[in-house]
């Protein structure tokens, strides 16, 4: 936020700032979905939806798991979310009632941790390395396992890494899980964008398993908020009543736009800014790799690099600070997303145009010698 | 839930329900409003915002309370939220942190009381009747004060009892709170449908005060989900960081387009809107006190009739489901809205047209011969 804070104070006084801090695409959201959130409005589809989201919806994202993923998935376990902040947010008040520790790898995502605290729960954060991926799998599960920490979370494509965990560990740890009457949450609001591997999915995979999803980075639907929730069946009454008295139901605009997000126009326009994002992550990490800033692991998704400066600098805090000061190039600290080795690391993300990103290199070149 | 359950079945029998249950305006959202997130869509401004919400939108916000109200509120004081769930959610977030319990009065909007209980806190339910114009006021909360009891929610004009809670009560409510070091949270979401009375607000009254506002129901744009928070300026910044782990921001075309609700052209269809909401309320009120159902206090807000009919039944939720067998009329039981007295109670929603209205009451008259 300190980083935020002077980024705009130095745009006030006109410095050219390069923003590779920011975890929001630089693209507008695809032309058939605005239109079609114009023609809603048109249609003056503007009253409430029920608190589980329009049928048609969910019936859309039901035949995209099946014809993108091969995955069966009934649209009565989709529950449409104001973006995957309040799926987030739905499927830990169901959960933290009963278990109130969430497992979450360091480094990861701040507000999951911080929504768990806001909710009266408890975080138990496991410490990860190049090692697994910068993932959790069933191994670190057993090892740190305590009897109160009884939901997992974890995030494929990872948002400060980029990395992925397959298939194959997410079900061990589903199936370890399950050995221990306990849940997994799969996040993939980055599904989809992915380079050089298969996006996968583990909506249908077993049935302790949640799911989150988003309209905004794949889609392009930021502004929009509008995300789901993929749960058991036995699960979903209870879901829908906390919806109802958290949230009511999500913006009914953005779920009639979220339809267009499934026409193959659409899905043209993505999949090539799907190729432009990989353009994006090839030069910077081989710009990063030629500066002799080490990461370890080729981050196969998201739009993120997190990299490993500890030949540089051991405070990421203030070499992001004077990066920032001196050169006007922004880029995210460690300890954003945990404590463990958080100030040998920083998060560069791949949200600003090829140009942009090797102008900000120059930058960061010229900053190292 | 039961209620609205039944009367999909039997809609779907093509039963013709005439409803009277509904908290959702039948209006559509004025055209100005519409054109506005049309003409927004227009312009593509689908990335997000900052958490506390469009800057314009937050000026606009106070310049309104400044011209209706004479009330002077800084627009930094003023958080944009998705509906006033969103502002709910916030402001319990952020005081049931050190607070553990919220005062409400019985009956209340149950999602409040949920909604703290799915936030870890806990709730002190007060009975209130129409000795006290089914409100809280000072001397109630002398009587039921308990030292964890630190945050007290007033709605007024309040759903389910359609009663306004005048400023001088209000603010002796937040003299006595003051001297507890303790908040008052003002709900205001029916703030501007008020009946044969001014409408106030309790936005610049006083230090210790939060102020609950929203755009779905005076404003009419329930589907778009926004709404505002008003906080003492100390609390901003946590609220701003809060918000950035629940929600991020809400709907960006929402915020554009909410910014037309402040024009003139829409203050004229609204205030059309309101007169047609009280001459709807006069016809209600005159039919049931007709047919001999006590309303012991004019209701001067919102759209609800909260009607005592124990000369007819004691059990109000068997009488709500039979009218709605019988007779296809759907109202709320008491029951919904907390537990004193709740068999005495049903409340009657005027969110239907006259006409519907009219019809609405002849079937009650036949049930009741």
């Amino acid at each position: 936020m300190d980083i935020l804070a002077r980024c705009k104070e130095m745009e006030a006084q006109d410095i050219d700032v390069i923003h590779m801090e920011i975890g929001e695409p630089d693209f507008d959201t695809p032309q058939p979905i605005t239109l079609a959130g114009i023609n809603a409005l048109e249609k003056n589809l503007t009253h409430y939806t029920s608190a589980q989201g329009l049928a048609e919806l969910r019936e859309c994202i039901s035949r995209y798991y099946q014809r993108r993923y091969d995955a069966v998935v009934d649209s009565e376990q989709i529950i449409i979310t104001p973006g995957a902040s309040g799926a987030l947010q739905l499927v830990l008040s169901h959960l933290l009632q009963t278990n109130k520790t969430l497992m979450v790898c360091d480094p990861s995502y701040p507000c999951n941790r911080n929504l768990t605290h806001l909710l009266g729960g408890n975080v138990l954060s496991i410490p990860v390395d190049e090692s697994s991926n910068y993932q959790l799998n069933a191994s670190l599960l057993e090892k740190y396992w305590r009897d109160d920490a009884s939901t997992v979370l974890v995030a494929s494509p990872s948002n400060p890494t980029g990395t992925i965990c397959d298939k194959h560990t997410l079900m061990e740890m589903a199936e370890f899980l399950a050995g221990k009457n306990s849940y997994l949450i799969v996040d993939e609001i980055y599904q989809g964008l992915s380079y050089g591997v298969e996006s996968e999915t583990m909506a249908n995979a077993k049935d302790n398993i949640f799911v989150l999803n988003s309209f905004s980075k794949y889609f392009g639907m930021t502004g929009w908020r509008v995300g789901w929730l993929i749960a058991p069946q036995k699960n979903i009454m209870e879901l829908d009543a906390i919806a109802q008295n958290t949230y009511l139901a999500a913006s009914t605009i953005a779920q009639h736009a979220a339809v267009a997000a499934f026409l193959p126009e659409t899905e043209k326009i993505l999949e090539k800014r799907r190729q432009l994002f990989q353009q994006r992550r090839d030069v910077l990490f081989k710009s990063l790799r030629d500066l002799d800033i080490n990461v370890p692991v080729l981050p196969e998704g998201a739009f993120y690099v997190y990299a490993d400066i500890s030949k540089y600098t051991q405070d990421s805090f203030s070499f992001c600070r004077e990066l920032l000061e001196q050169h006007a190039l922004a880029i995210t600290p460690g300890c954003d997303f945990g404590e463990y080795q958080a100030n040998k690391y920083v998060r560069f993300a791949y949200t600003t145009s090829e140009q942009r990103i090797r102008q900000g290199m120059q930058r960061l070149t010229s900053f190292l010698r």
